[in-house]
């Protein structure tokens, strides 16, 4: 049985974050995807209070919530794959945390509207939301990064990870509801850092196809004017 | 100049949270307080995304968000005053800061709901879903205590200060409305818990008053009540 297992599967954003973290460090560990709309004995057993995925499960002890995950990923393997994800110093710990309270909190509901709004109306108001905060985050890489590759500097870090989950997303999207989000002329930096961060060693491994997030979101999309439809009727 | 600033007052649990753990780590400080209705330009300038108490400025560096700050008081003072908030422990630190996310994201909104509901109705579902919420932390305590006094063991730890923040509120909202919250029958680990936290010098240092919680309650009730009133007028 393997010390190290992961409940959920890449396509979910906060399950993605938990693998790249996983993959920094070089990890191995056996991944139990859930099937879409169940929830296995197991996810239940192990996530009691929020039934949500992902779920690590390190020597048979459960761990929830993203967040709580990578850094406990990061204390455990301190020193191994690519080294820490949260910076040494507590001042620039302090601004990863802080901006990834702000992704969760403000600039995850913003995308996810985007994606449900019912009239034009809504969807403007969302993307413009979304773009606000992206340009927030524009202004944090620049400080954080220091003229670096990533927010977290020369390597990886907390911010680049919990940020970097939706970077597929946002793409799917982009394509599918013809957008542009991240835009280029307002938000250069970023677009630089999408740039490394996909290309980085540890995040190439885990990141879904760009293909399959499309179909994905095309397939909930649809399940969601199904269900509209049908509660109109 | 102090070193240490602290913008906000004990008065908010949030704030309350930061200064229970200055007084653990017996850090000395200024406190800014704010005054109610208005933002300073000190904390518009220092806190420009969220433009919340608290707020820490430590070398003129603002750090916010509460839970951010207790992690780096923790991590800038880690052996001064009564040591360690954090858990060194991987999977208990996990654990408190998984119990954190779950009082700020479930427990404090059903405990602001009990004090905004307009129907009797209303009021008894969110007592209900309150207290469910407390009889989890009644399970966690009982696991991360192992039979001593608080959830961090021998000593105040990350989610003694993250929930024990909103003891004097629990117990001023149960004098102002008459209710049973924290269950002595149903709860009685948590309810010992409260005893040896009140009594703990660090928390007794910075504790606000009953009374003035009291009256504070008492006074943004009257003026939710009069702008309710207004609005229907």
């Amino acid at each position: 049985m393997a010390a190290v297992k992961l409940i959920g599967s890449p396509i979910s954003p906060f399950v993605l974050r938990t693998m790249i973290a996983l993959s920094l460090k070089k990890v191995e560990y056996e991944l139990l995807p859930e099937k879409l709309g169940e929830k296995s004995e197991l996810l239940l057993k192990s996530n009691p209070v929020y039934k949500k995925i992902p779920v690590l499960i390190h020597h048979d002890r459960p761990i929830c919530e993203s967040a709580v995950i990578v850094e406990y990923i990061d204390q455990v393997w301190p020193e191994s794959g690519y080294g820490a994800i949260l910076p040494a110093d507590a001042y620039h710990r302090a601004l990863h945390r802080f901006w990834t309270f702000y992704v969760d909190d403000k600039l995850f509901p913003s995308l996810v509207a985007i994606g449900k709004a019912e009239t034009e109306e809504a969807k403007a108001e969302a993307v413009e939301q979304f773009r606000a905060g992206l340009r927030l985050l524009e202004e944090a890489f620049v400080k954080l990064s220091e003229g670096k590759a990533f927010f977290g500097g020369d390597q990886v870090g907390f911010l680049d990870v919990m940020l970097g989950c939706f970077v597929v997303w946002i793409e799917a999207m982009e394509e599918v509801l013809s957008l542009e989000l991240l835009e280029e002329a307002t938000m250069p930096a970023l677009h630089g850092w999408v740039v490394s961060f996909r290309a980085h060693e540890a995040v190439k491994e885990v990141m879904p196809e760009s293909g399959k997030v499309v179909e994905f979101f095309k397939m909930i999309r649809a399940m969601r004017m199904k269900a509209a439809a049908d509660a109109a009727n």
